[in-house]
């Protein structure tokens, strides 16, 4: 029971735990298909212009623009038709001055053509003659060859993880199969001797196994590879036994459950007795996730989390989720912030100074504005879990926040 | 050429393609660590109490709560230490008047206790008696039985999509296989003579294939099952062909590529040629998207995606995404909104009364405040879809906005 460590920050806690963890390392090649939310192991560059060729981004006639220069819905351009552009083809022959060659949305734009008049904007006047009644500047209406992707530029850049639409530009830049990390593989065990696995049912005195089930879901979320080693009984033995084989098998342990002050103890001792640096620290100045430990055991890192699912998972939205998703607690490049959005409180919450509190909200809209009403509830309670959307932090330094005032969130 | 249809609204398309079509019906069960991110095929209740029993949420002492009243630091109540709660095991005796028992957090109250005091509020001065220095309420620190959830209570609605969390919930009442729904199968078919699948070098003229990979990308995001079925001419044989062996082996065929006009007629009479009712809209009144076809052939939808990426992905998460992810178009019960955030937008957009703007943005945040920077280019261009992390809506009705006006907007 005696407190070895002073509760560290998160921002504490990250420092000490990037300083002992070097991220992803593995990697593996995998078809385009299979790409979605895996994290690019190299940038990927273009080997080739995109479009390959100048093209129409409408219906209707390339031309040379300064032949429509002057041309009005009163006195039209006479223009004559050509040629045709047919879809896929490279058009056969020049463009002359005075003519027009009909093309479709896509077509390639043929040799001495800068421009395409929308067919919505010419009169046919002959077979072979059109009125064009308004003038397009050189460029209008055309995508140049390489203007959406010059050969060499960069498509995608290392670390970026691959969302739907980037499924589409790859395609684009003809990348059939990309470079990413293997997702971590992150073992979960579960202690308690009050524990029971889902299928039991539980005697007086038992509870089921929920942080396993929990954690394994936002594991998976954060793009994991999760895998369960069971509920192993608070005793230094087993705990060490168990978290060795997950150690073993595994780039970062997750140790749950047991939230009782000796089990933590049994913990610390078991991580310990298994290499060094061993723990980091033990207690973190938030609430809720105070009792949670950090460790790093030769390169790889265990969490001791809280036992209360929802205290369990604040702790690892903020100090293992990020490594899961993007190797990493540096802030994302895309300006986004970790809260990124603000939202009223309904009602006062206390908090005490030199702490950081995090409260499962239920935000919604009213006319507009974003609301974050507490989800509030004895902490063991599991039902919470459910009613909260997400997460508002208020920040150390301050006493509580008032209904009405804004404070920082983010979603689930 | 001719426009048989008038364009509808988004709102009109969604009441046309309701009517015909009854939503999923398919149905599995699957074990409890499959179900994350599926759809809940029937409401979940809970068999029994969640706990089973009244426990203890601290460490202290199990007491009744009057032997504490009038306790105080200066007038402490003392009391004999007569048992100890052994975690997981149903306390042996009952607490009497004058008692305290020795318990851990998530230990089983014995009978004849009603409160928890913290050890942080008790002093210890003989090895079997310890003073009370706080009083505790009846109920206080402890959870009763069935408080989180109760016997016969709802524990997850039914169509509900369930999340990380949720598994830890489901654990906790024993649940250990749910029944979902199927995910939706969806055909993509690529339409266009100029197209080229991405392994293949275009010549001139031909351009790779994107939107079938964007599509896919999308779907699965959606919970979707996509199957890719290749790049078809525009030729209304094969176009029928390969429409007909999608419509046979999914749930919805989405169409896509082939901008031009002559395309659309293509896609139109293959469509109709297949089963009733057919084409039932052709034209959105929304940009960009206009070129849409909705359809259903014999209970099952199809539907025309403009050719252009990013278009076509506008269209995508309009009409097809809230079919996979929630079966149908009515908004979800958690009270958010299709576009539930607002922004400042940080640049004058035009738009046309009656159609419905949709502009794709970057979204950031500056001191607290969301901004969106549309992103802005030629609408054949594909790089777009990477810079954007968000759709704004400008509402029909409004000629455009302002810079600095508020636009409703989603996150990617």
């Amino acid at each position: 029971m005696t407190e070895l460590f002073k509760a560290v920050t998160i921002t504490e806690a990250r420092k000490i735990i990037s300083a002992h963890y070097s991220g992803p390392k593995k990697t593996e090649m995998i078809p385009l298909l299979s790409a979605q939310g895996r994290r690019l192991a190299e940038e990927v560059r273009a080997k080739e212009d995109v479009p390959g060729f100048t093209r129409s981004t409408v219906d209707g006639f390339a031309v040379q623009a300064r032949d429509t220069f002057g041309a009005s819905e009163g006195l039209p351009d006479y223009l004559e038709i050509a040629g045709e552009v047919f879809m896929g083809e490279e058009p056969k022959g020049r463009l002359e001055t005075g003519q027009v060659w009909q093309i479709a949305t896509g077509g390639m734009l043929p040799a001495g053509a800068d421009a395409v008049v929308m067919v919505e904007y010419t009169e046919n006047l002959e077979e072979k003659i059109i009125g064009v009644v308004r003038p397009v500047a050189p460029g209008e209406n055309v995508i140049r060859q390489g203007e959406d992707i010059a050969a060499g530029s960069l498509v995608l850049p290392f670390s970026h993880c691959v969302k739907a639409h980037d499924l589409g530009v790859l395609a684009a830049a003809g990348v059939t199969a990309v470079k990413v990390f293997c997702p971590l593989r992150v073992g979960i065990v579960s202690t308690g001797d009050e524990v029971v696995p889902p299928e039991e049912k539980p005697v007086p005195g038992k509870v089921r196994d929920i942080n396993s089930y929990a954690l394994y879901g936002a594991v998976t979320e954060a793009g994991g590879q999760p895998h369960l080693y069971g509920i192993v009984r608070d005793d230094f033995h087993r705990v060490r036994e168990s978290l060795s084989a997950a150690l073993s098998e595994n780039d970062l342990v997750m140790l749950s459950g047991g939230s009782s002050v000796g089990t933590r103890d049994v913990a610390r001792e078991a991580i310990n007795s298994l290499g060094n640096p061993g723990v980091l620290f033990h207690g973190l100045s938030i609430q809720p996730g105070k009792p949670t430990i950090g460790a790093a055991i030769e390169g790889k890192l265990v969490f001791g989390l809280p036992g209360h699912p929802a205290s369990a998972l604040v702790v690892f939205h903020l100090l293992v989720a990020p490594l899961l998703y993007k190797g990493s607690y540096y802030e994302e490049e895309n300006g986004f912030w970790e809260f990124p959005l603000t939202a009223q409180i309904t009602r006062n919450i206390r908090s005490a100074p030199g702490r950081e509190d995090f409260i499962r909200v239920k935000l919604f809209l009213r006319q507009g504005n974003l609301y974050a009403e507490p989800i509030l509830g004895k902490s063991g309670l599991i039902t919470t879990l459910v009613k909260a959307n997400g997460l508002a932090r208020i920040t150390a330094g301050k006493e509580g926040v008032e209904a009405g005032e804004t404070v920082e969130v983010k979603l689930f």
